[in-house]
């Protein structure tokens, strides 16, 4: 079969705020292609990845990623890499490009494994689906009270692990961080997993960094995340000797979610010296490229962690690539996510009893958006150029 | 002063060859504030550097780049780093973003130094100009007779060094490629640079670099640029090692232009071996941080060079980042650039007959568009999300 159609969706809640909620709002990418629909998700601005999609060529190297997708043959796994190696190579001046190119990937594994009938995770060679455990993911509260207080619905939920980012941490002075971690862990008791993610905050400030570790190791933090942005290598290695280097605690350091190409999160792992990969299917390039990390992380002795802060769609298609991997065994789980992510699908990927989530064995990732729900939220795009549209969003 | 209106100006010849040529469009960025007007230009896809500009914020780290320019004060170099830390943080999960702020870093380096009467290069603390040789830049011809034919037409033009790059070379077999670069250096005769641009054909294939190392030394050329992708930092190790590590011959590696921020630039000194960084002005994020990385290279051994295949505008701008590094001496120079590149400036920037080029002593970059030669190529741009019209191409 060729790929007939592929088709952007630009989704958002009325008033968007100025907080670390990245399901706000929501690219859902449709592809059709031999009778079948394949549903993925770009994690992503949506204007500036459909405009990567459709925008004129500039020349050989930055073309649209439609020139390399529209009409491709897709009979087999091995099709899917094909278009991902054409996409980087016919647009890799075209920055946005990954971004775009990461929900038609998941799109496309969608489709071909309901063509197949086979789970995702099973197409990329996995034998079973291994049960993750969830962490509850959510932003600090503004205080620490209130971060107390989210700790212990974490805790009376029956998460077995919780992730606490973003919000008033690392904006302000050492104790008040301080404050924060030591009601997360509060709330939390003793037997939760505690992890930590500062959300970049520090750019590239090693010793804004080092002045939270001592309350990370007290509170016996599983992880910091992201004290750094992705690039900032020298930074990430300083702060692992810091925080590995020490008798008396040790502080993992996990990072990745920035990364979109294989090479940024491969270079997290050679030189950041990163405990934890996190990848978001919805950035790096999608499930193809995902997978690939989750392969070169694991006999580097590196955990592998799916990013994902929006819907229970783009939390499937995040599983998939390390779903047969037994020894990677926490996931992210959104459990703060706006009203448009928390209706977006018809299916559910739910937390049993023992704080475990399972990846669908239906085909493809298993989830399907509910058109109904969503469709309150659709944002209307039109683009032109030379007085001709190029883009109109279509029927949902 | 405030930043009163930040304006982008989408040009592009009638018909975009699938060609390895840059300069058949191009995105103008126009500034003005206090009166005063400044010019940039991203060497961008346009229409997706714009819709980065425009779209509406998806959350707090994912905000259009208009955010943290428009409005903001501008009167002198600190408030132009400023902005810079604002969009990086605040548009950080908008990949795109690191290419709309280039131009307009460009054009706020341009409007401060037409206000304070002095050059860019001496707002960068840089005393005086050096002169730089310039590399006559130009795509490989088809066949290894038209290399040679454009080496012969290069060095009768009087230019001291000569780059060829991206059409047929990498893609066929090794004898065409070495008949290639044999041709090329027949053509330059032996006093004249020979350099060699892969264009990142080979990916991350070690061996196929290597098996072209034995011409390149027997040529003489000067360096081999982008053999990989820009984050193959294990593939540039490797052929570092391949190539500087034997008895009987080196060949140095350049390579930086896909470089986005100075991260990235930082990781192929550190990691991958080059000995030529080549950062382009129009998508590192502008003079700002093309500076960064000048200053960052210059200790440790790695000589920094322009990357600018597009108009005499951008060329300008990116000589100025090290302008005043008396120990960088090279600069690419584009020489077979589209009508629209060849009629964009007002002003011109020519080679002497010493072969070199000198960075305007003018105010600011010292270029300015030929808007009525330029106007021609104007494409006509409408953005619209929910039935507004947010962005359209103002007045040029």
């Amino acid at each position: 079969m060729n790929i007939e159609s592929v088709d952007f969706f630009y989704l958002s809640i009325p008033e968007v705020l100025d907080i670390g909620d990245g399901s706000q709002d929501a690219l859902l990418v449709r592809v059709r292609a031999g009778g079948y629909e394949g549903w993925g998700e770009c994690e992503a601005a949506p204007l500036p990845s459909i405009a990567a999609y459709v925008c004129p060529m500039s020349h050989s190297a930055c073309k649209p990623v439609m020139a390399s997708v529209l009409g491709q043959r897709l009979d087999d796994i091995a099709d899917i890499a094909r278009i991902n190696q054409l996409v980087r190579r016919n647009s890799f001046d075209l920055l946005q490009a990954d971004h775009t190119l990461s929900g038609i990937d998941v799109a496309l594994w969608d489709l071909l494994g309901k063509r197949l009938g086979e789970p995702v995770y099973r197409l990329l060679g996995y034998e079973r689906a291994y049960p993750k455990t969830a962490y509850a993911s959510v932003l600090f509260g503004d205080t620490p009270s209130e971060t107390g207080a989210k700790a212990r619905a974490i805790s009376a939920a029956g998460y077995r692990a919780a992730k606490f980012g973003w919000g008033p941490f690392g904006l302000g002075d050492v104790l008040t961080d301080e404050e924060h971690v030591r009601q997360a862990r509060a709330g939390l008791g003793d037997d939760i997993t505690l992890l930590i993610d500062a959300g970049t905050v520090w750019g590239d400030d090693v010793a804004a960094a080092v002045a939270r570790l001592p309350v990370l190791a007290e509170c016996k933090a599983g992880w910091l995340e992201e004290p750094f942005v992705s690039g900032a290598l020298d930074a990430y290695a300083s702060l692992a000797q810091a925080a590995n280097g020490r008798p008396d605690f040790r502080v993992r350091l996990a990072a990745g979610e920035g990364a979109h190409d294989a090479h940024m999160a491969r270079h997290l792992i050679d030189h950041g010296g990163i405990s934890f990969v996190q990848i978001d299917t919805g950035r790096i390039g999608g499930i193809t490229t995902a997978h690939e990390v989750a392969q070169y992380a694991r006999p580097r002795g590196v955990t592998y962690v799916n990013h994902t802060f929006t819907t229970p769609l783009a939390l499937s298609a995040s599983l998939q690539p390390f779903a047969g991997i037994e020894g990677d065994v926490i996931c992210e789980y959104p459990i703060d996510a706006s009203a448009l992510a928390r209706n977006f699908a018809n299916e559910t990927l739910a937390v049993d009893a023992a704080g475990q989530v399972r990846v669908p064995d239906r085909p493809g990732i298993g989830m399907t958006p509910n058109v109904e729900a969503i469709r309150q939220y659709l944002v209307p795009v039109e683009i032109k150029a030379r007085g001709r549209v190029i883009y109109q969003t279509p029927e949902l």
